[in-house]
């Protein structure tokens, strides 16, 4: 099958793997910031951010290059980040040629009207009536650098569409790659972004631990940290609840699941142990930003987003963490009282 | 007050830290088999496997002063392992004078007419109807050499009496030590036997990594790790829900968050790891044993018990997990099919 992946970032890139395994022919589009990254993809077939090259049968086109790849795909995969989706959405429209099966791996939750709206439901309005589809997002736990290097990956499939979650299991599905149909598309989108603000709140034990002349390292404080993630977990499930999802999907791939993967280390890890070291949320995101770029921080992003929507009884959790960052409120109190 | 803590191992032991600093008279008594850490706080105040000073206001005793210890204090703390419960239940049954106070380190499920029962209940059923209270489980995140040492720690104390649970609470909580009051007892039982499972789970993702070729430590293959880690959580509240407790209880600190602080560590993980590079049990069993004594390997035990009762489709890792520890099946068969 023609597949087009939209957006040639990491995340974008790194499903290609797995598409490619199964025999589909891959085209990634670059977005208009991916300029270099298809360059180089053209020139020596190597992605530069992944450090690896793209497998056989995955070729790599410019922004330019969109709508004619698109209208030749049977199948869409969206790579782009959630500040890419209005650009990909308005790209899209012009240039489906009829309803196609749509995968994202753009996952979050966006203010709407006092409340909060799923990135998923954003995309299929932004679908001229004639092409839309209910995307299918991939969620769960999937660090691109393991998911390109072949390191057994299980995602979350989530769509309001479970048939369509289903056609794109089995497009993808192959022994390193396993996934889960998730119906809950609510809960595993409030899941994904949550969990970058949950990430922030686990890390920030590392920070106290070296704070405290513990040695560094990914881990340490344990107790704290674990504390933290228990907690985390039931204020995600309640969270859930309240934004209409299911509870029970807190428990499992794209809630515990995910958050386990992203502690592990990324931005949201990094920016935590910063704030638990004592650092202002300015100082953490400079040091946290390259020269080129500031840093997106998704956790924060999220934290300030839930919280203008849910009071400090229903999220106790990211209210801490919302004065830690914005506020001047000192590391140590996101325990919290018992 | 007077608080006895029987059993001088290194939990019973981390708990008279927070004991003491509330300012209570703390005495640790020796189980038959603690003379050496019994002989060795006595003379220097060191305990030998904590590998530090015990508390200011913390004494210990041999077990030939059980009865007269146990019945000068209030509050009672049982610091045995489920191997050491029923000659404390019976040490108990003869020394109360009367209702005490009783909390317990030791949690866990064992085999009952064909079901389940879990440790607190025994122990209850354990005691004269004159002296017979609820116990409280401690539960949660806590390894005991961080407790001992200060670092903040949240546990979840588990009991059918809530108001027992709230009393204990009241004895030990402080600017170190937090405590949340957990109603289902029963789920928090479940959820403290499987972690030791699913700890093994998790762990079996880092020794296939390391038999890939990865670098070893503590923390590899993050995807499959992760994607084990989500599952677990899943089946862990399906568990708790048909053996009598509340999913939601794997929702939090007795759940998620024990399994999380159990993954960074210990000897589930590094049975798991084994298995992963590929070690039978009995391989695995032999290189996590000292010379002394044989380890218990806490989450064989429970896949064994729990298998007994539960089918492969109410529990899929743990019956996969029972083919690799007692049939031959290879390490990776963990993943399962999606």
């Amino acid at each position: 099958m023609r597949i087009a992946i939209v957006g040639a970032g990491m995340m974008g890139t790194a499903t290609s793997f797995p598409l490619a395994a199964r025999g589909h022919e891959v085209t990634l589009v670059g977005t208009p910031l991916d300029g270099a990254i298809v360059r180089s993809v053209q020139s020596t077939r190597r992605h530069p951010r992944l450090g690896l090259n793209v497998a056989a049968g995955v070729r790599a086109v410019a922004v330019e290059a969109l709508a004619e790849t698109v209208a030749a795909s049977e199948a869409i995969v969206l790579g782009v980040s959630s500040a890419g989706l209005s650009w990909a959405g308005h790209a899209l429209s012009r240039a489906l040629p009829g309803p196609r099966s749509i995968a994202m791996v753009t996952k979050g939750l966006e203010p709407e009207d006092g409340g909060l709206r799923i990135l998923p439901d954003r995309l299929r309005d932004a679908l001229p009536a004639p092409v839309r589809v209910e995307p299918v997002m991939i969620a769960g736990p999937c660090i691109a650098g393991e998911l390109a290097r072949g390191t057994p990956s299980t995602v979350a499939l989530a769509s309001r569409d479970p048939e369509a979650a289903r056609r794109f299991a089995d497009l993808a599905v192959g022994p390193l790659f396993a996934a889960a149909i998730e119906p809950d598309v609510i809960g595993a989108c409030v899941c994904a972004a949550l969990k970058n603000a949950y990430a922030v709140v686990v890390g920030i034990a590392t920070g106290l631990h070296e704070r405290a002349g513990g040695p560094s390292g990914p881990v340490a404080h344990h107790n704290l940290e674990a504390a933290l993630f228990g907690r985390a977990l039931a204020e995600m499930g309640d969270l859930v609840e309240a934004l209409g999802g299911r509870r029970a999907t807190a428990l499992g791939l794209a809630g515990g699941g995910d958050l386990f993967v992203t502690c592990q280390g990324g931005r949201s890890t990094r920016l935590g142990r910063l704030l638990g070291l004592g650092r202002t949320l300015a100082a953490a995101r400079a040091e946290l930003s390259t020269p080129e770029a500031p840093v997106t921080l998704e956790g924060v992003d999220v934290t300030e987003i839930v919280t203008a929507v849910r009071t400090s009884t229903e999220a106790p959790l990211l209210h801490r963490l919302r004065r830690i960052l914005f506020d001047g409120a000192p590391a140590d109190s996101i325990a919290g009282v018992p």
